[in-house]
């Protein structure tokens, strides 16, 4: 109790994870994580607010990375522009990841209540883009429609990237689904 | 008791979305709106699986005019021109409707749960029009980019109708923030 257990986040989140997939999500327990962690249910809780808050833990960093990319664009850019750069910031974030975002992305897709929070995930990075775009001075509808088509560009990219057979970087992988949205939304 | 009751299943929406008004959506009870609408709590659940139903009753229909939409565009058409029709028919289903989609709609944002269920609705709608357009030949990654492109589209038009001072048509709301999405995402 209280002295230093080195790396102990990771440590609960690496437990977690092989529990969710040996046993499924639901049937897994705090007390479960602990121990396969070699540390107490109180640790956890230092860490985490509950077993599903290990899948999100990353949700603040990931929003961010969008956030800023956009606040730090060029002045001159277009909003598509802007979002871009978030694009391939959020891309080069994941660099490595893959094997790790494949068997968080099988936890979530195998249960609907951690869909739904992915959903929500996403919706509200929808909304945090438009205000990071309409704070450099996008109007409306523009703004909206500039992040909603981001996400969309994020998020098919992203399941495209678990899927392939080579490893592209998601970077690349998203470039060209924005490549692809431009392509498929001309007149 | 099983005598037939004229538009029981009209009087049971319009009496839940009064209260749902008045008193909040959690406080209001099935057995409330069966009260308000003279009729019985089993009258309710004949027409209406929970209070949450009375909301999202519309969804099937709402799925299929897009869906029906998209089968029946013209062979040649592009993706994107596919859904474009789908947002006018859409669209032309609002017509006479703003009143009642802005009640609702005020209900579904005073409610985090009811708002998770819009989002669900939402994304489900984008995974069926991906799917309308496989079925007409589109591959991937077109067919999904294009679903996504579209209900972003409808979300950000729907939106912009509901708060408009003058009361233009969906369907017209629609054409236009599609001619900006384009504008948004040219290169």
């Amino acid at each position: 109790m209280g002295r230093w257990e080195p790396d102990a986040r990771g440590r609960l989140a690496a437990a977690a994870m092989e529990l969710y997939v040996e046993r499924g999500f639901d049937q897994t327990t705090v007390a479960q994580i602990a121990e396969r962690a070699g540390l107490t249910e109180r640790t956890f809780f230092r860490h985490y607010a509950d077993k599903r808050e290990v899948l999100f833990a990353g949700t603040g960093e990931f929003q961010s990375i969008f956030l800023d990319a956009i606040a730090a664009a060029p002045a001159g850019a277009s909003p598509m522009d802007a979002v871009a750069a978030a694009l391939t910031a959020a891309g080069q974030m994941f660099a490595g990841l893959r094997d790790g975002a494949r068997v968080r992305q099988g936890v979530i897709d195998a249960h609907p209540e951690l869909r739904e929070r992915e959903l929500i995930k996403m919706a509200t990075l929808a909304t945090s883009i438009a205000e990071a775009l309409r704070a450099r001075g996008v109007v409306e509808p523009a703004a909206s429609l500039a992040a909603e088509a981001g996400v969309a560009v994020f998020r098919v990219a992203f399941e495209r990237w678990l899927v392939e057979d080579a490893e592209p970087s998601l970077a690349r992988v998203l470039d060209d689904m924005l490549a692809e949205l431009r392509t498929v939304t001309a007149a």
